[in-house]
């Protein structure tokens, strides 16, 4: 019998209450606390224990290095933060905003390490492959974000140049979730690595929509303002389908637009659409989306379990999906 | 027979050369191979060989952590060198300063992980033992760091804070360095503590070392002005020690100069100095260091290996202890 994703959720939620990082120097733990307790939808670790879950392994096998993976997914975003030059998380202030920069980074190293502790948790047997899996994850993850900092200056960036920096970003670390579920599941190789491309296909899937939410969603569904990204002149899957995509005239506008750093925002962003709208981007990306979301799809459909077993899985890839904000 | 530390350091030296850190993308790893080319004295991953070779175990097995301890150590500098606005480092340019603040962000966080995969390349059965105590120590290491960073502006630091921030901050690493050694000379757990105790102990004495070096080296020798500490208001054991044994005339003056920020470098320097000699603070720090140092022979002295095996331990210990620079 499969457990329900709330059953799942409560595991990671139990392990994570019992960290209080209440350690010293407080100055050091105090945003780690902070960062943990926003809470955020728990993807990866959940996508970890819904892996383990359908190839038949032991919850309590999977849930520490879960929860070594929420850990340090939100490492990422507290050192992101500081390179984007973000303000808002999760709808409060960024740590390096709300201390300082060298808080921020000492603080973000920490939890770096504490995330290698939660792996030390599980089996013995499981701690080595599973450790490797996530180092080489996360260099690739580094990786990832040094090519977004590149592209903020590069001049050219192509469809194939984006779409393989979402997937060092983004999509690597949600292959990284399920192949340790599966290794802990004592799946084989080769279904471990279909489970991991099916986390990566949805991963890349799952950063396109973000792209299209971010202009298209419902501004009350979504929690904040949308067009940020066309505001800060960010190189996403829509702005550079659309240059492929545009005459001269529109493809002069776009770079037109996206030149501009000091302008107003509504309209900046109501042009851009206009172009954008123009050239069916929406609909262009939703089509790609899917290309990656049925490849995701394909994956797991040759993983030999129960169709049963597979269902939770694929209801949650389908949430994703078809996620408002 | 014993190796000598030249052919320990060739070890060393022969793997760094075969880790060109030509990866991709560049902007993440430019910063890493220059940082590794900086060379630096390499004590740490030589102090993991020397107590591998005293206990016995083969150099083939301890090599590749001892790199990975090396690359994690540079990994802390270029973090540190963002958190102290450091401009100058073995005499060029820090990362942040060549590039700036992300770049030195990201290509760190890149290092920390970068280090692990080398504690991967050792025999399998020495692996998760070794990655514990590196895990471990890392932590303590941040820990350190934040208290350092909160020294800067906290009002009362004892002498007892001091010692046990360098002991983070610094020794530790060492204590890791020749526990990890040790455990793959398969010492037994008594013999591994005392390492690691000797280690600690000998870094605590070599980071006082560096606070009397800042103040009374030869400038020609040292390589760079002396004198830095006592610009910066830097609370050392120096200056800690100076503040316990002054009268209120001397307490008042030393507050008053290291209350000062935009004030003459010479005057300063020349004015805390005589206060410091008044107090005969270098002979009390030299005997504070003899003390740490007298206890790390110590815990050497009861290892239960042939005398000759610790030789070159102990005169790599005492050349530490007798550096100039």
């Amino acid at each position: 019998m499969n457990k329900t994703k709330e059953e799942l959720l409560k595991k990671i939620t139990d392990v994570l209450s019992q960290e209080q990082f209440d350690y010293f120097p407080k100055e050091l733990y105090e945003p780690i606390k902070y960062t943990m307790s926003l809470g955020g939808k728990r993807i990866r670790p959940l996508m970890t224990l819904l892996s383990c879950d359908m190839f038949g392994g032991q919850i309590e096998d999977a849930v520490y290095p879960a929860v070594g993976l929420e850990i340090f997914h939100n490492f990422t975003l507290i050192h992101d933060d500081i390179l984007d030059n973000a303000s808002l998380r999760r709808g409060v202030a960024t740590v390096f905003k709300k201390w300082d920069i060298n808080r921020a980074i000492l603080s973000g190293d920490t939890m770096f390490a504490l995330s290698y502790d939660y792996f030390f948790k599980t089996k013995e047997s499981f701690i080595l492959p599973v450790l490797q899996i996530f180092n080489k994850t996360a260099i690739e993850v580094c990786q990832g974000q040094q090519y977004d900092m590149n592209f903020e200056t590069q001049k050219e960036v192509s469809i194939d140049d984006y779409l393989e920096m979402i997937r060092l970003k983004t999509a690597v670390l949600l292959g990284a979730c399920v192949k340790i579920g599966a290794v802990i599941g004592k799946a084989s190789d080769e279904e471990a690595t279909l489970i991991y491309n099916f986390a990566e296909n949805l991963g890349i899937a799952f950063q396109l929509k973000d792209d299209i939410l971010d202009v298209y969603s419902d501004q009350d569904v979504f929690g904040k303002k949308t067009g940020g990204d066309i505001v800060t002149n960010k190189k996403t899957y829509l702005y550079l389908k659309a240059l492929e995509l545009s005459d001269n005239k529109q493809k002069e506008a776009l770079e037109y637009w996206f030149g501009l750093t000091d302008t107003d925002a509504d309209v900046k962003i109501n042009s851009v659409k206009g172009i954008y709208n123009g050239l069916s981007i929406k609909q262009v990306t939703e089509s790609e989306i899917n290309k990656y979301y049925q490849k995701a799809l394909n994956n797991i459909d040759y993983i030999k379990v129960d169709n049963v077993k597979k269902d939770i899985f694929l209801e949650f890839a389908h949430n994703l999906m078809n996620r408002e904000k």
